[in-house]
């Protein structure tokens, strides 16, 4: 029998809420199949600079790098806005990040049900069929790059944006990954994202996307094309099913696109995400080590309905599924509750932002009733 | 009788095309007005690389700077697109808009007539009444810092995103101006986009707009408020009314955000944009001395309807109205082309793009009848 060890990080506002929708989830798989879980309970963000006065404890870190992966409700809010970046919520999320090495962040965006197209701020024949995967680098960049930081009679302050040519060429190989797994018979295209007009980075990202798809996996190269940073925004706001694929971008454009690309399909309470130490494994059962993850929703801590048990959990379901696939061996898991969300969806067991009339904890029993 | 000089730049594929359709209106406003023009038609882009193999003379760049005004069609094309940066066309606008120091990018966008709201890939309750101006840092950041260029067996390479305190200062005013004297009688909402949670340079940029806003405009304290990019991206795309005013921001965020803008309001061929070196002028008869600005349309060389006589020239107008309203003592004109543009439109007088069964010729006669 297989025993995961996964930890919890529940986080600020609505995160410990959506959390506590698929904390149950454990008990019930271990119960019906042969595995167990150990759960580890953390601080992470907010909360956290409230006890311990920093956004994650060292001791976290390192007790992540021994899990198999980490369920991460969601971090910030209001009340820690003014701090520098050592108090702030979101620096514990960065430094998960580095820490654990998750240098592929993967966000899917995609159409599940019919019933969200009344919620998007796009037409229904824009959004209809759309199926986004932001692949953005998450460990380099400008996010990572040296700063000088602005005193406060700062006549100056600077970031460098920097890759190196490995730092492309890895994530480049995630994209392939992806593109070869998740396409079924015909591979997903894969949109390499730049500023290769203006940035030198950008130019070294696109010349080594370029080469390393050629040399190591030649038959994608009829599915790789450019863009340019801001003329694929104007895409994904205008007709965005032309980038459905994978979106292959640096940290900042990848913060951003990846953004812009989740009220596309409607509620930003549906969709999960990954961050990832490797390429994802698909096969089940396969004996190659599994990369670590971080599995959050992108719906953010949502600070103004807190409280009110009206957050939608299906975030956070996802979140679990997609843990389950890549980080877990449990790819039938996975499946079922993906097709568990979909049904629900259609049906309108649902949260409110979603079409439905469900608090939190009805729309989490609608969703567990399937496993 | 008050001589303008003004610097024509057709550009590259439908760049020429448009501009034919404003050229008429200098002669018309010679005869009708106490004004005279001289013009100075010049090349730039992938033209000027063809012939002088550069994509704009030195000459130009010296030329232009003694001209109230430029008005630029577009720039670029796939012919172009393999060259290094000094072989690109767009690195003719970049060097322009360093020459003429024009720091400040205007681009408005917004729904003038509701024949616009079928074209737009958003709802139409969700576009109503969108007006936004990005106001863009054009001149300094990770555009213009110093580059690692990547060589053939580049290992690494790198831009630095450098700002200065007096560069955000000066920007800053003239969103104050914008909000001020576009607001009518309640200023413009004035919101500054950074991404102080990761970046130094935003750290300083959020901190020297809020300065600059408490000590030189108190009165516009309480319009301002600050957002981050990322939030920012799926705001406009989700809804956009709430980011009614200006979007102050830098370089890089500008170029992205003001591309996502401008598909907003449906038909892409329907905006301006200016340059400027200073902020604009709005007082009929002032003495002050107007900015330097290079006018432009947003849609860009559209190779792909080049030489089929179907081009959009409103966003050609819109610039040459812009720049009589900002470079040129002329406001009344402006007001009179803006009206003509709404009217055209209203009646559905316009190119097959926003609705109407005009050629790009058919279209401009429509517009200068009013003038
Ligand atoms: C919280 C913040 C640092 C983070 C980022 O910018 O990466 C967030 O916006 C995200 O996209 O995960
Ligand atoms: C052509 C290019 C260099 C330019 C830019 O990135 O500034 C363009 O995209 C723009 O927005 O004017």
């Amino acid at each position: 029998s297989r025993c995961y060890k996964v930890m919890i990080l529940p986080g600020d506002h609505i995160g410990p809420e959506i959390m506590n929708e698929v904390l149950p989830l454990f008990e019930m798989l271990s119960s019906k199949l042969d595995v167990s879980f150990q759960l580890m309970e953390r601080r992470i963000g907010g909360n956290c600079l409230d006890l311990h006065h920093c956004p994650i404890q060292p001791e976290t870190l390192q007790e992540a790098q021994g899990c198999d992966a980490i369920l991460l409700g969601s971090v910030g809010g209001p009340k820690w806005d003014r701090g520098d970046s050592e108090n702030r919520p979101e620096t514990g999320i960065l430094r998960l990040r580095r820490h654990l090495n998750l240098f592929a962040n993967v966000r899917p965006a995609k159409v599940i049900s019919e019933s969200q197209l009344a919620f998007s701020s796009l037409k229904p024949e824009r959004v209809e069929g759309v199926d986004i995967i932001t692949l953005r680098e998450n460990v380099g960049g400008i996010y990572f790059g040296p700063k000088v930081e602005p005193g406060p009679d700062a006549m100056v302050a600077s970031d460098l944006c920097e890759y190196t040519r490995e730092e492309v060429a890895r994530l480049t190989r995630v994209a392939a990954t992806l593109s070869l797994s998740l396409g079924g018979k015909e591979p997903l295209a894969i949109h390499s994202i730049d500023k290769a007009n203006v940035m030198a980075s950008s130019r070294l990202w696109r010349q080594v996307v370029k080469e390393t798809i050629r040399s190591e996996f030649p038959q994608l190269e009829p599915k790789l094309s450019h863009h340019l940073v801001d003329s694929a925004a104007m895409v994904l706001a205008k007709e965005p099913r032309k980038l459905n694929g994978i979106l292959l971008t640096e940290n900042l454009f990848g913060d951003i696109l990846s953004d812009l690309t989740s009220v596309i399909p409607g509620s930003l309470g549906l969709l999960g995400s990954a961050e990832l130490s490797g390429a994802p494994i698909f096969q089940q059962g396969s004996e190659s080590p599994r990369p670590k993850g971080v599995y959050q929703p992108v719906s953010g801590s949502a600070p103004d309905i807190a409280g009110k048990g009206i957050a939608n959990p299906i975030g956070m379901f996802e979140s679990f599924a997609m843990m389950c696939r890549w980080s877990l061996d449990l790819t039938r898991v996975a499946d079922l509750i993906d097709e568990a969300i979909r049904t629900t969806l259609d049906r309108g067991e649902c949260t409110i932002d979603a079409g439905g009339n469900l608090s939190t904890r009805e729309a989490g029993q609608a969703i567990r009733r399937f496993v």
